[in-house]
């Protein structure tokens, strides 16, 4: 019998979809699950026909597999990663290959391939971006662990991944260790700010220009013709145009405004601060999505907590909405900056030298924040790789610093209406701040000096100084 | 030879100021430093003719203690405070108990006081805030941990804390495990926002306005005088108004502008994202301080990234200085209403009990951000102690309500001179928020559907929905 040169464990949505991508590239794949039925539904539907084989045990799974195996575990983060790996080392042999898909804390994949290193295992930590689409189509790849683990594995990712318009794929090594799952929690985290941006600016002109669902839907495929072009922009036209069958309104007339957190997101702001890393914008937008889920005591207080009406006044709505498109972007670029500075402060701390040239590469196709904005950033990468900040780049200083007007009109439009643009207004505390020389943390250190004689450092020369500050 | 009733071990500024202060409260105090010095310099100084005795190792320290030995440690948080533990616990007797007056984070104590409570022995986790001074004169002081323990050090611990207006001391068992400690560290949650909200409010003024250091110092006195009255207001007006001697220039105008962020801030805000909790202006302020840092590249991007010229063009100056303070004081709020939110979600999630009335109480003097603002809260929970966030309180909706106006027109001025308020937007965007019944989250929901399949909820009926969204 032909033998597999691919192994999936775990058939969820993702992990399904992921083998028959392989599988379609011109590969044989060996795939399990714990709970049976899903891999006969698998070998009796999308499968059949197919070179997908099946087992219904790790033992008879592995012995399906060429050797080096190459398994690709698609479970739930966390502990059912561990539980996998511990059912399955029985038996594997030295040199085989675990890949874990699943968005893993980087930490975790840290101690993992320690610890298989030392039975002789070679690991990845790969992120896998692009939904249940991309997952079948081509995702985009960020694996990240044993470089020898990589070049077993390079050929087949390479042609399941998404490939960018240049033809190349969107896949590469991005570092040791836990390199290829922090890459994917920054694309979440990056994620979050830009979908965050566009709520507040579809929050804007719907709530506060009173345009339509379907008015925004046309005005979203318009701006994904231009430079806003992206797979948000463009899925979120999509949902705007899309009706609720059973109503016949607006399907986002139906949804509830309770966003979910956690994981990726809220990790990438903790692990920012640990870091010591500003990333305004995405902690803004997972704090947003965190007050989104308190529902109840919001429809209380809006009866309570009365401001402005949030509507809008003035007589220059196509103004407003050119400079709701500009004042997007700049804020996407700002943000954009953060997640790329955090990327590098990581790289640095963590010892993974990531290429953050590499990283904008592999994010133009096949993940969720595909964009066009992500071939400028690859040739900012190009033009300096050691690029401290994204916003030193003449390109996108000039971006930025063109639409600071627009992002200005918008945000104090919105705080005049009552509307939140709390990531809007973190994108622009991030910029105005970055390009202050002087700003007044020297009243901080002074205070702490006072309250807690923690000292300060002086303009004028070296050294930590403290004031007798009470007479 | 009499005994001692109460015992401290780490002579730092804050651990010798505790001593200084119990003695004077009638109590034999004995101390310990690891460096012999300390101890000397102590006993020979300003201990001298008083009630305080020294020892040069753990065992005579221990043996100078009258049983259940009461012993304070201000040592540095981390390893410090176990190092000294495994050190002093073979003299310890049960019953003993040990105090950790340093801001250690809660999870620790919890630790300590389960190994510890296995030995025998009882521990509190106390907050200690009032730096330098507070120390020695009667800080705020939150214990938390064995309630068997805070019966036998009360009577002390209540001679020692400052006292409120009202005679009342800044005391109070908070609650079990690390409850102590937990509150501490929102306490400086709480003050990182208060600094930035000043900050950025003198930042306004002086950059923006052109007001000299003497013309805000006498400013921030009189605004001492009304609603914002407080330690930090106090001491910010003192700082405004003093010289630097070398120079003779005021000396904000030689403190170097990078403020420290490390410990108990960031721990604050890393640990609302796990509860799940909006602290939108703590995290704004602990990234204030962190962007604060980059220096180099702020001189550098000054360069580069022009923006409007970050001066008051308008001919309303009183009314912006009239504003400015309307608007600090109403972020101050809601920065508080986050604050105890956190409080309240913590005490659910870790079984601490809290009463909030009681937080509010201990915080009126003695700490850092002591101010008359604290009367009102703890007004307000007396009113309804289970209070879901401070905003529902009659007294504190309305103040923030009727400033309202006063914030966005400071955030919009600011926003158009170009000077970074984050804080002060991430108190409004907070507001901005909690007041809206419906958010664009929905949007965020759909996203995630339609990439991720993972769901949404309907408003007009129970369940999980999946819409199919590509055509």
């Amino acid at each position: 019998m032909k033998k597999a040169q691919f192994g999936v464990v775990g058939l969820g949505v993702m992990g399904r979809n992921l083998a028959l991508n392989v599988e379609s590239r011109g590969y044989t794949v060996a795939v399990y699950n714990r709970t049976e039925s899903k891999t006969k539904e698998l070998l009796d539907g999308e499968g059949k026909g197919k070179s997908v084989l099946g087992a219904y045990s790790y033992e008879t799974f592995v012995e399906l597999l060429e050797r080096p195996r190459r398994i690709l575990l698609m479970v739930k983060a966390g502990p059912a990663v561990d539980a996998v790996i511990e059912d399955l080392k029985p038996f594997l042999d030295e040199g085989d290959i675990l890949i874990d898909g699943g968005n893993s804390f980087f930490e975790d994949t840290e101690r993992r391939t320690r610890a298989l290193n030392k039975n002789g295992f070679l690991y990845l930590g790969a992120g896998v971006s692009g939904g249940e689409e991309g997952a079948l189509k081509g995702p985009s790849i960020m694996p990240g662990g044993d470089r020898q683990a990589w070049e077993s594995v390079k050929e087949i990712l390479i042609a399941s991944a998404a490939k960018a318009s240049d033809g190349e794929a969107c896949v590469d090594y991005m570092g040791p260790g836990g390199a290829g799952h922090y890459v994917k929690m920054v694309h979440n985290g990056i994620e979050y700010g830009d979908m965050q941006l566009i709520a507040e600016i579809y929050d804007l002109l719907h709530r506060g220009l009173g345009l339509t669902h379907q008015e925004l839907g046309e005005l979203f495929d318009e701006w994904n013709q231009d430079f806003l072009s992206s797979y948000l922009i463009e899925i979120t036209a999509d949902i705007l145009k899309t009706d609720d069958p059973e109503t016949g309104k607006p399907i986002l007339d139906i949804i509830v405004d309770e966003a979910k957190q956690k994981g990726t997101g809220r990790w990438t702001s903790q692990n920012a601060l640990d870091l010591g890393m500003p990333t305004h914008t995405i902690n803004a937008a997972v704090v947003s999505r965190i007050i989104s889920g308190m529902k109840e005591q919001r429809v209380e207080a809006s009866q309570w907590l009365k401001g402005p009406l949030p509507t809008f006044k003035a007589d220059k709505r196509g103004q407003f909405i050119e400079a709701a498109k500009h004042a997007l972007f700049a804020s996407k670029i700002i943000s954009y900056a953060q997640g790329f500075g955090l990327l590098k402060a990581a790289s640095d701390e963590y010892q993974y030298n990531l290429n953050l040239k590499s990283v904008a590469k592999i994010w133009r196709a096949g993940c969720i924040i595909r964009a066009e904005l992500l071939d400028d950033i690859m040739a900012a990468y190009d033009r300096d790789p050691g690029l401290t900040n994204l916003l030193f780049d003449d390109y996108f200083r000039e971006q930025v610093v063109r639409r600071q007007g627009a992002m200005r009109y918008v945000i104090t439009t919105a705080v005049g209406m009552g509307i939140p643009v709390y990531a809007l207004s973190a994108a622009l505390g991030y910029f105005d701040s970055f390009r202050t020389a002087r700003l007044p943390a020297n009243l901080t250190q002074a205070q702490r000096d006072y309250f807690g004689a923690h000292t300060y450092r002086r303009l004028d020369k070296e050294g930590s100084f403290h004031t007798e500050w009470e007479a």
